[in-house]
């Protein structure tokens, strides 16, 4: 399903070339200050316009429909909405019978007997991460005295991004992306043994990012090559704070006081302008195949934003749990 | 909590020096064929016994409480006991005052107070992952015609593998390791986009197994240093199938038919011979630890059947939504 | 939490006298043909207008913001929006001195510590109602070939409700109402053994109606007074078929394939022209309030759709779950 | 499913005839004493031997497999175990040919195709409630300070309960009953608006009780012939107190501080030694059924403790959302 959360629960809906997109925030505590004007930093940190990301620009502006009055949240549902409007829908129908390597043509045809919306990718869309970077300007607020930082590492395996971004633009391709998140100030406690571990939950939100690939945390697949003298962290004080950090501020699935800390790996983006022989199932064979449309050279440049909302919004989730709604 | 599934739902309880252990399953179709001997192929696969694991040996008898009747699954939920009885309980207690590095004890005295039972890990032991391993065996029947195969592929990121051990043994330390997993002719369409992806499901409980640090599908974090033109897959005859599987068999969240791979990595064993200067809260300062008990020196070594089970126990689920309980 | 559905899930937000309210659908099928004339029917039922009912007229026009595409479930979140234009907010604020009795005005001062949207109500009016209605338009869609039918039995007791209705306003009082539901063509083997209950998830979702008091199946409290020779349903043929129908269609919380009965009473309306002495939490004492607004003298009579709406909902996920959602 | 709860949630399993049964319970807060000893005066007051009740008699002994340590929750799951001793299995394999009329033979041969354990009453059986009532005992613990109280108001319609179910014994007839219960010093705020309205989670559990009916909060279904002036509760001073108490303690969904007043309707035994003509599926016709086997004359002498753990259960799951688990 579109939703996640126990006490802070998230919907999303929408598709690319529809009305519009959003989403539905049940379970945000009454009182939090909140208006239009809140969500600013963290769309316009998403939004495109540098090298490598779409032409496609869209005003993005949260309407909040419900779950607020006088500038503070109700404790109702919130449902905040955003409009398409610049949207260019071309024969998107073309895609059924002949689906776009690494996209979700093939899969949506096949799950949702041919009915899905295909315009710009529909419900599968990049596009609704909005809604995702939204609910957690919520979180983040609910969160507040926790700092959650994302950045990109590297793209396309090189650290001169522009470089990287600008020649695979120039041959046609794409490339993806490597980005690092640290939560700090998060307290002790938070997570649970086995099926609710605070990396189950991460990584369950993170891997619901459009082309997440890989998440780690702490020195995550490096672990698997080292020792355990040289992995494990030593207590150093009476806080609980730990001289390394080589489990990324968890142990038994329960936040440990040190910052958490992980790694996120966003493949490149499927539309690429280079041709691609791929089968036509009206066809029954495999044919050149062009894609066209306004697309990312790199989206994973855009990512930072949503990982750090996807972060936000399982940690608001748990800090309800931990300290009760109120 | 300790609960994962919608349709088939397993819940995890016991402790590892506590009368015992095991699961509750929730959801199990009726008419399965289900005996004590069905279990033990994987149980075995489990078991220690092998140079690097520890040398607790528990007979690890699987006793089906409710659910069966004549031999097959009744539809209602199936509860599965193992009890301890290898069970040499020391003085754990010291534990809560001077916590191992790399271990829950830190932990768990946060979250539970102190009241954990702190014997042999108590509910944070990899021995709950005998619970795990049952309750993949009921999950592999449902997926009848379903091929789920997990591997070790490096251990301390060496192939000579017993060899690694036999050194990290030597010296008193412990190793990390590298598991894959393959799952063949699973049907496309499971999994959903957004919250309940298929990597979502499956990372969620992955990292519920104690150890994982790292998760990644197809071609993971080396997607991130990759061109779309090399990651994406192109499709190739009327099937769906994809000449190359650099996305691991899911696109937009949802299986496409085509072999789901993935890779998991175990951070090392926590418990190490060696002497650590870790702190003590009682005396309010660092001091050495040694670190006593039974343990694997690589426990990655006992997990392939372990991911299986977690994979078996996600997919069953999602082919239930798919296809309808009966 | 403002959701309900395991598979067929529906969440629903909004205030009376905000910009709008609604209800957000997840696990709609794909290919269910759907537009905002298949709403109207219901809608209609629901609406005011009748003598007993508010003398607010809203245009209740469905807006499917997200989840249909060419007049047709896509299989994404299905979003429908409506919004309110005859609002009259006046001082709703007072109520927070002095909560109206039978209202939700301080039980909604504690929860929400006076941050609540208290206009006409807010998010506890009987208006997000409608949200219900057009969610069980969807659901009787999924539902087809089962036959959901609501009726008013009475009104204060009265079976000759125009004229208790009439009396009850020329006093400047309010009435309850009785309102039996009944479905037909309803596989057997719908709802669960303990939890899952089809009475537990019908009467969740009916004590979820505003003003709902109780709820009984079949012969219900009657059913406490009576001998097992008298209640016991004898089957009489092959089908499954009882020659009564005491149990209402449920045995051991199954559906057994006779017609589905049961009956919901609502209390009368909280809102009333006469004087009460209550107590004023500004002025410490207690004194007479009279509630203004524009309200029902009798809102059961508008309650047998959205009885129907509250039966399809859970029905219909019973169905998808039973026959998978494909 | 056969669970219930967000924070505080319980899973019950077993069977009459198998090997046991029992509940698990996860989010069981740590630190609560639990010992067997804890567990008997519910159990006591659960059990059989009066008049009326069946002639089984089970030791009933609580078995505390995992989530205690030292006479204290963990905070782990907690696995309570009934073991079965006092069986008599006879033919009930021939009620999947002649279901008996008023329980759930032929709706468990539907629903799981004939697997299920037919062995008196298998997981069906009213001892199943054992689970819960034992489930209740540790809710009940959560809930110090809460006062909750079940009490039979009638048997058969009847006040002179004794001999009403000596009358219908003699008779071989059975008798249904009415149960009330109470509770106490509940703070306010407790339950939310729609879905998850103290009444809906309430009536979700209650309903969930084999053979309840109905389930009615205040003054329930008379209140569908009151008059509002009749019905509203006027509060008569600051701590939201009320003069009257017809909603039974609840407004908009949410607990006001007054106690919560409900009414619990249980049917008939279905077992009664009287013959009765139902159908034969083997043979095709209708036809005589005695059924044998120990029951109750009237289950419902044995349900208010069992209505009073279904309270416990949801308003401890309840109050721990409110205040947060620890």
């Amino acid at each position: 399903m579109n939703s996640f959360g126990r006490l802070f629960r998230f919907s999303i809906f929408g598709e690319s070339h529809g009305p519009g997109l959003g989403v539905l925030l049940d379970g945000v505590p009454p009182g939090i200050s909140l208006g239009a004007k809140d969500f600013l930093p963290d769309i316009t940190r998403r939004r495109s316009g540098a090298p490598g990301t779409t032409p496609r620009q869209e005003a993005d502006t949260p309407l909040l429909e419900s779950g607020c009055h006088l500038g503070r949240t109700t404790g109702a549902p919130l449902l905040i909405r955003f409009e398409n409007k610049a949207t260019q829908s071309r024969d998107y129908e073309a895609f059924s019978q002949q689906p776009r390597p690494g996209h979700a043509d093939w899969t949506a045809r096949v799950k949702y007997k041919g009915c899905h919306d295909p315009r710009g990718g529909g419900h599968f869309s990049g596009r609704l991460t909005l809604g995702l970077v939204a609910a957690g300007v919520v979180a983040k607020k609910v969160l507040a005295g926790v700092v959650i930082q994302a950045r990109l590492l590297s793209v396309g395996g090189r650290l001169d991004q522009e470089a990287a971004v600008s020649e695979a633009m120039g041959r046609g391709d794409s490339l993806g992306g490597l980005v690092a998140c640290r939560v700090d100030k998060l307290p002790p406690g938070l997570g649970e043994p086995f099926c609710d571990s605070l990396e189950s939950l991460l990584a369950h939100l993170l891997f619901a990012i459009p082309g997440v690939r890989g998440v780690e945390f702490g020195d995550g697949f490096a672990a698997a090559d080292m020792s355990g003298s040289a992995h494990n962290d030593c207590i150093v004080d009476e806080t609980g704070r730990t001289a390394t950090n080589h489990c990324g501020g968890v142990n038994g699935g329960i936040s440990n006081g040190n910052p958490l800390a992980f790694q996120v790996a966003f493949k490149p983006t499927a539309s690429i302008c280079a041709v691609q022989d791929t089968h036509h199932f009206g066809h029954k064979r495999v044919e050149a195949l062009r894609v066209g449309g306004r697309h990312d050279a790199c989206f994973a440049l855009r990512t930072p934003v949503i990982v750090e909302a996807a972060a936000a919004l399982v940690l608001a989730d748990l800090v309800l749990l931990h300290r009760g709604p109120c």
